[in-house]
Formats: structure tokens, sequence, C-alpha cells
């Protein structure tokens, strides 16, 4: 249990410091083929309603995300700066670990203060693959009601 | 030593998830009978003082204030949301594990954007008992010295 | 692997706890003899720029600094708070654990609010000592482009 403990801290450690460098090749690649990724306001996410703010379906549709973040959408430019708490081992089954994980995004904008940008849990499940352990789902359910306007990179 | 520090870190990690979910029955379960749990300014405490912000000297209590905030406390609603640190072990005698333990503890009202709510640190002693680890004792001492006056749901 | 991911961890909670304490001397013994610890901007650091806001390339260094907290500086007090995230191990070579590890340092002045101070990553290189691990190499590169006017201490 503690080698796999360790492999699931690496995994997020993995995400957090891919994220942050906005290394989206690196960011796409700790997903299965056919993940699920979804940003969800809390609300919406205890209530059982579908909105969420971002939705991608297949690593094809990270893939997409991540070219547009690179090449199509206009944005401010600003850093992200995740800070993840210790994963909560919430079960195991059919090969799937299920891990729930608080987190605080921070954003630094050119010449401006850092700021609280996001904070919420990770809601996840995670699957063993060759290349090492893989989200098959990352649920990002984030405690807001204000929808923030510039969400431009995944979180 | 791994498997238990494994234990420390799920242990901690379940009641950030209870707290942030307020889910107080859960809360309560994670604390032994005669357990304590205090919320001091980082003042008080490092001069010995005794004033605390909450004080809880059982089980008994931790209920106690569980039915008052889903009862009869009057209060804005809000959502909390904890990102805790490393724990470190600063000892074991008697069957304790002690442990230090950094957090911040970020606020969500109806919206508003989130801010900063409450940091400082956990110190804990924390015991085996037939249903696992448990706080005997949890010491949260929070660093600002303004008195929040609305401080409703443990930290 | 996973005892030494533990030791990596308490290295790590261990510096935390000294910094946020004040306790300057800990904080020095946490590294080895020539170590080297730098503060600095990330814009700096991707460009390979060469400016650093602290740069301190002994124990030596580190214990002057420690003496101008305690002695020489004239400076508004604050307190800081460190929460760091699962340090990513990145690699090993010649004796050296390499890490990544994510933060966000929280400042609590006298009747103020805490606010977000300094958020950024830790890369540290580790060596085994008799003592037990130590750095070798500290790098705390933070996001912001505003150079604060006011970092004391150490992050």
């Amino acid at each position: 249990m503690t080698d796999d403990y360790l492999a699931v801290v690496q995994l997020h450690a993995a995400y957090v410091a891919a994220v942050d460098a906005g290394d989206w090749d690196a960011w796409c690649n700790l997903f299965t083929d056919d993940c699920c990724y979804r940003l969800v306001p809390r609300e919406n996410h205890d209530r059982g309603l579908p909105l969420a703010t971002l939705s991608f379906e297949s690593k094809g549709m990270l893939r997409d995300r991540a070219y547009g973040i690179r090449e199509t959408l206009f944005h401010d430019p600003y850093y992200q700066r995740h800070v993840i708490g210790l994963p909560l081992i919430r079960g195991r089954d059919a090969g799937r670990i299920r891990t729930e994980t608080n987190y605080a995004v921070f954003r630094t904008k050119l010449s401006e203060p850092t700021t609280v940008f996001n904070v919420g849990r990770y809601l996840d499940e995670i699957v063993r693959t060759p290349d090492g352990l893989r989200f098959a789902v990352r649920l990002a359910i984030y405690d807001s009601e204000l929808i923030p306007n510039s969400i431009i990179y995944p979180i």
C-alpha cells in the first residue's frame, strides 16, 4: 500500500508541476486515452447539475485545449501555482484507486500581487497503465459561486 | 514507520475532507472520547495564556458544537477549504504520535471571491484505537492577531 | 524508496516548521556546510538571468543572515506561514535526490489580516549526511514579478 500511495502522490505532484509550468504535453500525458476531466462548481456538483466550466472527455479533447491555449486563445498571460494537500484514499474497485485531494490555486498576473484564484477538491479515479499511474477521471470541484470569466488554463 | 506515517496522513486527510464537507458526524468520530480540541491565537499559545477561541474537552462537547452548527447558530453560510502541508513527526511517547502540520483555510461566501481565512499549524497527539488512529489532542494555533468575529465551524 | 521519501518529506516539513517559528539555528542546520540557497523571481530563472533576491552560498552566509534578522535588520515584525505541496522526485544522481515542491507563504502583520505573500516552487538537491538528509541546494523560485520590498526572512 505505501508503494502505491507514493505512486499516487507522485502522479499528483507531476500534474501540478506540469500545469504550473504550462507544459501542456506533459499535462495531457497524465491522463488515459478515454479520460474525463471536468471543472465544476461545488453547487452544481452537490445538486447533481451537469453544467461544467470545463469538460473534456478524451485525451484528444485535452490536446485540443492545449492547442487552443498555445495558439488560438487571446488572454492576459498569468501564472498559476497549485498547492495541494494530502490525497485521501476513498477506495479501490475494479483496478481503480479513488482519491480526494484539496487544492488551492494562486494566480499571478504581470506586475500584480498574487491572489487566491480557485480553491476546491479533486475527485480522481486513477488506473495503472504500462506507463505508470494515470488519471482516468479527474473532477475539480471548486467552492466559489462566482464563475471566473477567465479560466484559460486547466485547474 | 512508513505504514504508520501513511495512517497519520490519512487521518489528517480525512479530517480535512470531513470539515470542508460540513460532515460534522464524521468530524466528531475522528477524535477520542476524552479528546481535547482547541483553537488558539499564536500570541496566547506562545505566552502560555489560556484564552482560546474555541475549546472542547470531550467528544460530547464536539457533538454539542456540531448540533449548534446545524440547529442553533445563526450565521452567514460560507464554505471552508483546508489545504494542509506535510505532517512533521515530532515524537512518540506513551503510545502517542505527536505531529505538527501547517494549514491554510480559505473561505468562500455566497457570491464573493475566496479569501484567506485562517492560517497556522496543528499540534496533534494521535493514538491508536480499535477503529484506527484518532486525535486525542488537536491544537490549531493561528497566526492572525485579529480575532475573527465569525468562526462558526471548527478549523 | 518509501523510507527515503518519508525522510525527504520530514526534511521539508522540518524546514517549514523552523522558518515559521523563526528558529534560525534550526533553519541553518538543515543545510550542508557548502550549501547554496537562492530566492529567485521566475522570470529570471526561466531566462537564465543571475539576479536573485536572496543568495547565500555557504552555511556561514546563512548564519550571517540569521544574525542579521535577530540583531541588525530594522523591520516591521510579521509572521510567515508556509504551506507546501507534495515533493515531486525529479531524479537521483551522484548521491543527490532532486525534488520539486510547490509552496505558498502567507504573511500576517500585527493587527492586519493574513495575506498571500509569496508563491512558487522549491528546486532542491538533497544529500545524506551523518546527521540525516540536508539541503545541498535550495532554490525558491517565486511567481510574482513585483519584487517585494520587505523580504526579511528566508522563504
